[in-house]
């Protein structure tokens, strides 16, 4: 009998919510036209659906609705929000921490060979954001902030209050990346002090395709496209009805269900990272051990390499992802960030005897049966793999040689 | 008993064709993982969807598959087109008609005060390009030339395989906005020479929120977004999958059934106008009497409001157009134009006695008895408003003054 498949890969994507997969398929089917068609009936159907969701989207994150613009993602996002407002604010420094995406560092890089004052803030061992090191590039004059709050390689969450009030004390602008967050976090705009906030829908039980930015009211941004006036003028193009529901409903699901679904992936990934630590030789944790994602369990695992324990869990029916999947196809410039993750080398991951790092994210429909499953199977691959591993060979030798003296 | 709905707004959205709708449910209820995951097979499910895809769309154009990527829309693909061409090509000049799409036309402007050499060509009271008026403009050096293959409102399609000789007759390149054609026009990219093709799935039987742009290979463009390497590095983002599934499947669908459809909407279309013709007094047709859109019909009425008639055909459960849709809610900027059309005035519509025109198009999806309950309904709603309407009694008192002489 073949196992059923074990998805552990929920970080990079997650399944849509029944209840999304519901409203995406009412809007598919009912006869709507274009939301900008507001002389007739169906486009303003259609026009109410945005609005609709719009409202979950600012009740998810306490913000106006007007606030909240939707976008085709996470990246489109997260250049609005960079790119967006410094062009919008030719004067503005931007600072990122080390770990962010790639949509947030290539834009700072980019930023940087136009002459803009662009600085690089370090992290700690865990991940965690150093905010004396913030600190001193905001005394250099008004800053863009941008720090996503839970970085998806290695599940840290960040101290997101703390930078929030940091930020603000020096009147600078603090833009979050919530993608990886969003489904376990609390998210209040207002309390945390945040201006942008990226929103990312198929990280959260919606749909890829959509994705919202919040934007503080009278924050001045310049759009990316030119176009009609579609989402207040910042965002042009028709808009993705169907996206736009999925992303309102997972707002509202999340909201409702995050405690419990929490509690939840808590459990499981504490037991699933215990089990790890007891049985599988050789591995280290990567991340803040506490202030990490519920259901995040990341590590790597010394003589062996990250790629080929995925493709063995893959053949037992178990997914799982090594770094974030936005990496794992970079060619040319960038290709040498897949060998030494920019996140690994961040937290002081020593490249020298580390060939990747393994990610296992939790969804709210995982149970203990498949933690129990992938506890037990873990263990196995690794002595397979281990005895094949050349590094592995040498060690052992030179271990008996120290042995024989 | 209430009248069923006639909807005859396929120009700015059309419904999903059925064959859409099947597809985009299946991978909406697939287990599907990230695109870039290609570590597990979930990733590698929703890679092949993203594929098969762009095969389809490949073949609708007649390119090849590494030369179509993915967009969230015609306003994407018309930005990366034009903005992604001009970065990337710092010293090629644009021209662009005078009836594009805001889309274009606001990039043209936004260039034209960037420094950039920018010319906008005339066309004729039909609409048509003047491409005596193109190719003074060729000549003065290297340019990229965008021209929409058909004007949403007023229905012409220009003569694409004329404007696509004489561009490459002068190297230059060609960027063609297929939106409005491409449900009803054949779309060879090399027997056009068109360069640059843009497409959107919701005004062929797609979704909205996805579009399509074909790139001629060795074609320099910049990417809009920074970010991962996906859609071969020009469109950074996690993929719509539901959405690409859905223009590739709508790509395929056309293709099969376009010289039936085009039968259909070129006679219900031809009757609709002659019906028209016939019983609403004042009315003046726009766009080119025989090339044109098949079954789509614009026009304007002499004394009537255009905004009055739509809401009063949409009181009786027919839904039409005024001018495009994405100009129906612009504000600000650009708010003049919601009252004088830039393609009304371009094709030499007296602005002084026009007060808004119509469009009506058609659908594959449309009858013989949506046309004749359509052709009853507007006379009707005319006299209704002509009896209402202050030009029009002004218009009779000096008829009788000039009798009564």
């Amino acid at each position: 009998m073949r196992d059923s498949v074990v998805y552990f890969d929920n970080i990079n994507t997650t399944f849509p919510h029944p209840d999304v997969v519901s409203i995406v398929e009412t809007a598919l089917k009912s006869a709507m036209g274009n939301p900008s068609s507001h002389i007739h009936s169906y486009g303003i159907a259609a026009s109410r659906i945005i609005d609709e969701s719009r409202e979950r989207v600012a009740s998810f994150v306490n913000s106006r609705q007007d606030e909240i613009i939707f976008t085709s993602g996470a990246t489109e996002s997260n250049n609005i929000a960079i790119a967006g407002f410094l062009n919008a604010n030719p004067k503005i420094h931007l600072a990122v921490s080390c770990i962010e995406h790639f949509s947030i560092l290539n834009q700072a890089k980019k930023f940087g060979r136009l002459g803009r004052k662009v600085s690089f803030i370090d992290v700690d061992n865990f991940g965690r954001l150093d905010l004396s090191h913030l600190e001193r590039v905001l005394e250099l004059g008004p800053t863009l902030v941008s720090v996503a709050y839970a970085n998806p390689e290695i599940g840290t969450v960040q101290d997101v209050e703390s930078i929030g009030r940091c930020v603000h004390r020096y009147g600078a602008i603090f833009h979050c990346d919530a993608t990886a967050a969003a489904s376990t976090q609390s998210l209040d705009v207002e309390k945390l002090n945040i201006d942008l906030l990226t929103l990312s829908g198929h990280n959260m039980y919606g749909v890829p395709g959509t994705g919202a930015l919040y934007i503080n009211a009278g924050t001045k941004m310049a759009p990316l496209f030119d176009g009609g006036n579609q989402e207040f003028g910042i965002r042009p193009g028709t808009e993705n009805i169907m996206g736009i529901a999925a992303i309102g409903k997972a707002c509202e699901i999340v909201k409702a269900n995050r405690i419990g679904w929490n509690e939840k992936l808590r459990k499981l990934g504490r037991q699933l990272r215990d089990e790890f630590a007891q049985n599988v030789p050789f591995i280290h944790f990567t991340g803040h051990p506490e202030q990490r994602l519920p259901g995040h369990i990341s590590f790597w695992i010394e003589h062996i390499e990250g790629e080929s324990l995925l493709l063995l869990l893959n053949m037992n029916n178990v997914m799982a992802a090594s770094g974030s999947a936005c990496s794992s196809n970079l060619k040319g410039v960038d290709e040498h960030d897949l060998v030494a993750s920019h996140v690994l080398s961040a937290v002081g991951v020593p490249s020298d005897i580390c060939a990747g790092s393994l990610t296992f994210s939790l969804g709210w429909y995982s149970s203990l049966d498949e933690v129990t499953r992938v506890s037990n199977l873990l263990p196995q691959i690794v002595q397979k793999l281990l005895a094949m591993s050349p590094s592995y060979s040498d060690y052992m030798k030179s271990k008996e040689a120290l042995r024989g003296k």
